[in-house]
């Protein structure tokens, strides 16, 4: 029994008898179709929700006709945490997340999005596609139904906004911060109650004071947001989550019955969209963070030290303990661990030691 | 009088005619383009050679026909250094190159390549996707009939592999060094002497004597070169070029003519390459380096802190003077520069304050 979507609309513009009479005619049926993607995000989100309208015009606009893309935003077809099940399920064939939205399905897809104190965004992007990652995620994801690609990188983000100067571990103690991933496990361990909220309720808590403190991206989401108007402390670098990975997901079944050509496509406009997402997060990050300080005088300081360190220290156990879950959850975290350790080896030979050099 | 390629064979499939009287056939008539992409690369060299290959055979799939890009390696069709003409007359629609080989046309294309002490990998393409880079580059390359889109990273580079282990300022006096772009003209001003060769030419040169020292890539392409085996003094963090964007050149008047479907495949398949290629480029940058140390000897060191101090000295005086050259040049560096100094800005707050957190 096929778990096809239901309400796939596929049918043929020219019947193949009528193609292979016609002098000069392309000797093959063109089928088109008409898929559904369903969002993480508000509609036409900074970044995120731009980003994946542009995926799904791109595949439109490129296979001309042949694989139509509608984009759903959170709540308009499925509310946003309930994505990895409609494309597992066949409800829409594909969907525009975070990985580590799914760690209550398994918490090694947090790897594929972000770990607290892991991989910054080039790193995460080059451990899933050259690295063994992409391989790992497969397998991963076969057990769902699904095929998962990188589809946008949010680049660095800010630990988060609070309405309170943090002074130390201290003042962490039993604030309840918005936080997703393996990230609120690190930050529970701290001290603080952690509440995972999609992106449209994290604004609407904080001025309801469901939540003392919100994370959700860098600068430039974050101003969209408005979260300095309540919250005006912002604490970085964003070790808690420093190269979240966007994914789009395509329920398998109807990802292997496209045409080689068609899938070739949609990896291609993930591809694409990976890197002009992570360009625009890092011209509108920056532009941002002068904005948020000049303009809207917003504290924007170091995390303070004894977190960082203590930071560091749980994300470690934290990230490792995943390890136990099950073997492949072993696989991932080797894997995974090499990389990282790699990166660590020649990152002053690369980018930080370009940037301190430059710093002077 | 069209100066578009002569030797372009251009047909329909099924005339306009057949077509639109073809019952459910489509409507347009498809033609076959074939294109040239002439590039400074060995046929599939690592990372660049194998890049541009892959966005040849993406287009070519995609497209579905409607445009073939066949490649030719440096030297097949024209010599690597001839590029830029050879897509400027049309003898080629296609070139993939690194745009700050292209300095004796106009010192500013180095902006779209790499220049001393500017912007990391990620900040390099910002600037360029989203900080005001593509449409300086559009105004500066279409005097050219130029059209360039970013297609490419080549991540951080080394500082380049030396016979004598450098010490300080004193040992670079004379050395002749294979380097391109402002920075050979950087490391001219610390007292070297600067040789600019095609990456075909580098090795043979290095070990006929006729260069004392390589700069080429990063470690991934250095090892394919071999130069440990001949000069195993290798210094990072590569401060001369930390960014190396490759790029795709297309004949302006030949792009124009595309319809607009293949025009956006063609950029898309440019943006694609760009992710994937520094992706390419941070894995195994990270691995071979572990390699060249671990299995081959290579010896790599941190550039002596006199010659690190005064190149960025010398690097903002040299790429500084580029503004002189014309009102144009101005413009971009003017843009430029206020990027570099906002990514300046937020970089302790983003991956370097990550990445230093993460050192320890």
């Amino acid at each position: 029994m096929s778990k096809l979507p239901l309400d796939r609309r596929t049918f043929l513009a020219g019947s193949a008898t009528a193609a292979a009479t016609t002098i000069g005619a392309p000797a093959y049926a063109r089928s088109e179709r008409r898929w559904k993607m369903v969002t993480c995000w508000q509609k036409n989100f900074p970044g995120i929700g731009t980003g994946a309208q542009r995926i799904a015009d791109r595949i439109t606009e490129l296979s001309d006709g042949e694989l139509t893309i509608k984009l759903f935003a959170a709540g308009e077809f499925v509310p946003a945490y309930e994505v990895f099940d409609a494309v597992r399920e066949g409800k829409a064939e594909m969907g525009h997340d975070s990985p580590y939205y799914w760690i209550s399905k398994n918490r090694s897809t947090a790897f594929f999005g972000s770990v607290p104190g892991g991989l910054a965004p080039l790193e995460q992007i080059a451990w899933i596609r050259y690295g063994g990652g992409q391989e790992l995620w497969d397998e991963l994801y076969s057990r769902y139904g699904l095929k998962a690609f990188v589809a946008g990188n949010a680049g660095m983000q800010m630990i988060g906004w609070f309405r309170k100067r943090l002074e130390s571990l201290e003042d962490l103690q039993g604030l309840r911060v918005r936080m997703a991933g393996l990230q609120s496990e690190v930050l529970a361990r701290l001290g603080a109650t952690t509440i995972n909220l999609p992106g449209g309720e994290v604004m609407p808590s904080l001025q309801s004071g469901v939540i003392d403190a919100a994370e959700w991206g860098g600068p430039w989401m974050d101003l969209a947001h408005g979260f300095y108007k309540v919250a005006p402390y912002c604490y970085g670098p964003g070790v808690h989550e420093p190269g979240t990975t966007l994914s789009l997901m395509v329920n398998k079944e109807a990802f292997e019955e496209l045409p080689k050509r068609l899938q070739s496509l949609v990896q291609v406009a993930a591809e694409a969209e990976t890197t002009q997402m992570l360009a625009e997060f890092t011209s509108n990050n920056a532009l941002a963070l002068e904005r948020l300080i000049q303009d809207y005088g917003a504290t924007i300081e170091r995390l303070p030290a004894d977190i960082l360190a203590r930071w560091f220290e749980v994300s470690d156990e934290v990230v490792a303990e995943t390890a136990a879950d099950d073997e492949i959850n072993q696989r991932i975290y080797d894997n995974w661990s090499d990389f990282r350790r790699r990166s660590i080896g020649i990152a002053g030979m690369a980018e930080l030691g370009f940037m301190n050099a430059r710093a002077g």
